[in-house]
């Protein structure tokens, strides 16, 4: 039986992974404060664009150690079209499209 | 003197704002356990997208409210030149362009 | 009776904002003969990155012109919130929310 | 030595692209017509969202065929590690990061 740490490979990056969700949760609570001191507008839409690009970063990092373990795993195990299929509603959706 | 209440219009709406961003740090911290426990990372990138998506609808809020307030204030008071040209820079981010 | 080119002040930049759509047109004719010539996928989706990058140049541009001159005037007259409305379904579509 | 055919699993639905192409240099046209004709700029931003949701569509099409063919058939043959580098670098701006 795989273990969960073979089985995801984004397990590999996890620690730095984690630290950027930690990060994640700081600007959220960055813009909450911003909101309660009622701080200019366009100030806080910035920190919200920083927040949703940082969160994008994770989506991709995630979605590499998705392509390169668990896509390339069903591709070389002649079962990588429903993985692929899966793959795309995932990056239309990151597309947002 | 204006307080802070009047001078930035997106405190009528600042409850629902709040708690929005409380919901998003949440959904952050979600995604972390789903990290630490190793979870699909197909499942934590449709989450991902979600937390990006609650983020930008507060940019949308926001945006809104500074378009209806201070934007609004300043066109009428005939200083709406600089103010358009701010928010623009903000909607070029913001369509990531 | 305002004639069309008061009326829209995008027409200002007419002559620049019909060479941008003029480009695009060669740019996605240029990513047909890609695809009839059965070029490399990554060449043909970084050309089609760039299609949508111009495209989404113009509109960012549009929608300037659109409020520095009709949501401005609409505010001016006191009849900005309709168009404010409005304008923030576009911008909710143009950031793919 | 492979035919393009084989080569660019694109190829495939090439016929279907073709007119995806063909359709967006159409909605290039009419926009061109619209800013002549000085129509508001509201409508010519939709316009301009339906081009690029349209371009992003065939993004995700040619994408799609890359990975259940280059990509695939570079893990199969042990080199997919520069072809998902490749595919990660196409995706990050393709999400615009």
């Amino acid at each position: 039986m795989p273990a969960p740490m073979s089985q995801y490979p984004y397990t590999e990056d996890k620690t730095s992974l984690l630290a950027r969700m930690r990060k994640i949760e700081g600007q959220a609570k960055g813009i909450e404060r911003m909101i309660e001191d009622n701080r200019y507008c366009i100030d806080i839409a910035q920190q919200l664009s920083a927040l949703s690009a940082a969160t994008d970063e994770v989506s991709l990092l995630i979605l590499q150690s998705h392509i390169e373990g668990c896509v390339a795993n069903a591709i070389r195990e002649k079962r990588g079209e429903s993985h692929i299929k899966e793959l795309m509603t995932v990056l239309r959706k990151a597309m947002r499209r």
